[in-house]
C-alpha cells in the first residue's frame, strides 16, 4: 500500500512578496472514459480516502436500486453535495426527509455550525443550536435513508454492515475496479472507503463517459453528474468553489471537493475525470489545482473570476492590501 | 537562498482510521544560550518569514529605546501578543492607547472578525462590526505607537522607511546573526522581515539566555520573555495554543505561534531557544510540532491535557465519535 506522501510532487506555492512562503505537494490524475490514467502529476497509487469527493459514487445504489426513481434534480445534487446550510439546503432536505415520513432526529450525520455565514449569523443572533439539516452531508444522508426504507433497513444507516454501507462499498469498488483496504469514520459518521487516487480518478472518468440508455449504472452516473452541474448552489453555496467552478463552466462539468484537499471533476464533453489530492489536506491548494487543470483542459476559462481567484488569490491582509498570491505548477 | 521546500523531513501524521490521510514536513531547530544550533530536523537553512512569531523581537526597540519604560507586564504580553480580541485584550490596548492621548483610528493593523467565539457572537448579536483594536496584532502596534511617539515618528508607523520599522530591522537583524534578504508585508501591514530558520532560532536561543543587568538588550530580551510568561491569557486567549502551553509550563517558558505554521519558544532553565516552520502552512502540525519538542526537552509534561491534545487529538466528528488522531515523529 502506497503512503499517501510517497510520490509526492509539489504543486502549489503561497507567495508573500517575492518569496515563497509555504507550498503544497500533492498527486493528480486525468483518466479517460474508460478509466485509463492518460496523464499523472505525483503517484497515482497513492492511498486516499475520498472524504466528501465521492458522493456521486456513494448516490449510485440510491438510483440503481430504484429507490431514488421519483427524486428531483434537486434532490440528487443534494445527496451529492457538501452544502453550506443555507435555508435553501436546509429547507429542501427538511421537505425530502417529512416526503419520507421521517425527520430531522432520524439522520446520523451529526450537527455542525453551517459554513454560511448567514445562516451561522442567523442562529447566534437567536441563540440557536445548528441542526442536523445543517450538516453538510444532510442531503447525502436524506438519500441513505431513502436507500435504507426501500432496503428494509434499520435506522443506524451509517453503521459500515448495514445494508445502504454494503450497497455504498459495492459500488464503490465497482467503480474505482479495486477493493477497498478498508474504511475511516468520516465526519458525518458514514464509512469512508480508502483507495488509490487512479481508482478515484477511474470512477471519475467512468461518470464523465457514461450515457443515460447504457444500463442501470451508467443511467445513475449520468443522472447524478447531470444533477451536480444543474444545481451548482445545492451543491455547495454561493461564493463556495465547487458552485463558482460548475457556474462558470455552464453547468458541464461536475466538480466536487472532500475534506483534506481531495477534489475530483467529471467532464463528459471530453470524457475526462480528474482526481486530485494535495498531501498536507489544506483546501486552498486543492482549488487551485483542480481550478488549473480545468483550464489546461479547456473547459474552464482562465479569465473566468473563479479561476483567477482559486489559482491566484491575491493573498490580501487586514486593510486589504495585497501581501501575495499562489502559483500553480502542472509543469 | 534555500527555498522553504528544500530538505525538509516529515514531522506530524494525520491519521484516520488505520491509515496515514496527510502529512506535513518542515524544519526545526534548538539552539543553545550562544545562539548555536544544537539539534534540527529538516533544512535549518530554510528561509522563512517568521509573521506573528517573532513579536518579542519586533518589540525590542521598544524597551532598548527607553520608550516603553513604564509599561506593565500586561502591556509587554500584548505587545507580543497575537490576541483573540476577547475584552480583556481589546479593554486593555483601548486604555494603552488612551494614556498615549491616541484612539483606535491611530492603529493601522485593520480590522478583522476576533477570533474569540464569545466576542465573535457579541458583534454578530448586535450587528457591529470589528474594530481594529479587536484585530490580534493591536497591542504590537500600541507598542508601535509608543515607540513612534518617542522617536518623534509620523503616523504611518507600518511603512518599511518609518524609524519604528527601522529600528526593528535592525534589531531583528542583529539577534537573527544575519542580513534579512527583505520582506512581505505581513496580515497586520507591519513589514516581516525574512530570515533563516536558523536565525529565529538563534534568536529564541538569546532569548533564552538574557538575563537582567548585563545590559540593554538583555534586560529588554529577558523583561520580553518573562512578560509573556507571566500574562498567558493576553499573549493569546482562553483555549488557544499558546495560552494552554505557557499555563501547563507555570509560564516558566514563553512560545509564540505565527501564521502559515510558524512557531518558537524560549526556555530559560534550559538556556534553549525553539524554532519550527511547517512547509505547508498548516497550524495543527506546528501545534504539534511543538508540543513534542518542549515534551522531548522535558519542560512539558506530556500528560498535560494541552500537551495530548496537540500531539494527539483526537480528531472527532460531528457526532464526537473518535474519528483519528496525529502522530509526531522526532527521530
Amino acid at each position: 500500500m502506497t503512503q499517501v506522501n510517497e510520490g509526492a510532487v509539489d504543486l502549489v506555492q503561497a507567495i508573500r512578496g517575492d518569496m515563497v512562503e509555504s507550498v503544497h505537494r500533492g498527486h493528480a490524475v486525468i483518466c479517460d472514459g474508460t478509466g485509463a490514467v492518460v496523464e499523472a502529476w505525483g503517484n497515482p497509487a497513492a492511498m486516499i480516502y475520498p472524504r466528501s469527493s465521492c458522493k456521486m459514487v456513494q448516490a449510485l445504489p440510491l438510483l440503481e436500486s430504484g429507490a431514488g426513481r421519483d427524486l428531483t434534480t434537486a434532490q440528487l445534487a443534494l445527496a451529492c453535495a457538501s452544502h453550506q446550510g443555507q435555508a435553501e439546503h436546509t429547507d429542501a432536505v427538511a421537505a425530502w426527509l417529512s416526503d419520507l415520513g421521517l425527520g430531522e432526529a432520524d439522520l446520523r450525520c451529526g450537527a455542525h455550525m453551517p459554513y454560511s455565514e448567514v445562516a451561522r449569523d442567523g442562529l447566534i443572533k437567536t441563540d440557536e443550536s445548528p441542526c442536523q439539516l445543517h450538516n453538510n452531508c444532510s442531503g447525502k444522508h436524506a438519500g441513505f435513508l431513502t436507500l435504507s426504507q426501500h432496503l428494509g433497513g434499520g435506522p443506524d444507516y451509517v453503521e459500515p454492515d448495514h445494508p445502504v454501507q454494503i450497497a455504498v462499498r459495492r459500488a464503490f469498488e465497482e467503480v474505482t475496479g479495486m477493493e477497498s483496504p478498508g474504511y475511516g469514520i468520516d465526519g458525518c459518521s458514514a464509512p469512508n472507503f480508502a483507495t488509490r487516487l487512479d481508482g478515484l480518478g477511474r470512477a471519475m472518468g467512468l461518470f464523465a463517459a457514461a450515457r443515460a440508455g447504457r444500463g442501470a449504472r451508467q443511467d445513475a452516473m449520468a443522472k447524478l453528474a447531470q444533477a451536480m452541474g444543474a444545481e451548482p448552489l445545492l451543491v455547495a453555496g454561493d461564493g463556495r468553489a465547487c458552485t463558482d467552478l460548475m457556474r462558470a463552466m455552464d453547468g458541464k462539468v461536475a466538480v466536487k471537493t472532500g475534506a483534506e484537499a481531495v477534489f475530483v471533476a467529471i467532464i463528459p464533453e471530453l470524457d475526462r475525470g480528474i482526481a486530485l489530492k494535495i498531501v498536507d489536506g489544506e483546501t486552498r491548494a486543492a482549488e487551485a489545482t483542480i481550478a488549473a487543470l480545468l483550464v489546461r483542459l479547456g473547459v474552464l476559462s482562465a479569465e473566468a473570476p473563479v479561476a483567477k481567484r482559486l489559482m491566484h488569490g491575491p493573498i490580501t491582509n487586514c486593510r486589504s492590501k495585497v501581501t501575495g498570491h499562489y502559483e500553480v505548477t502542472l509543469d
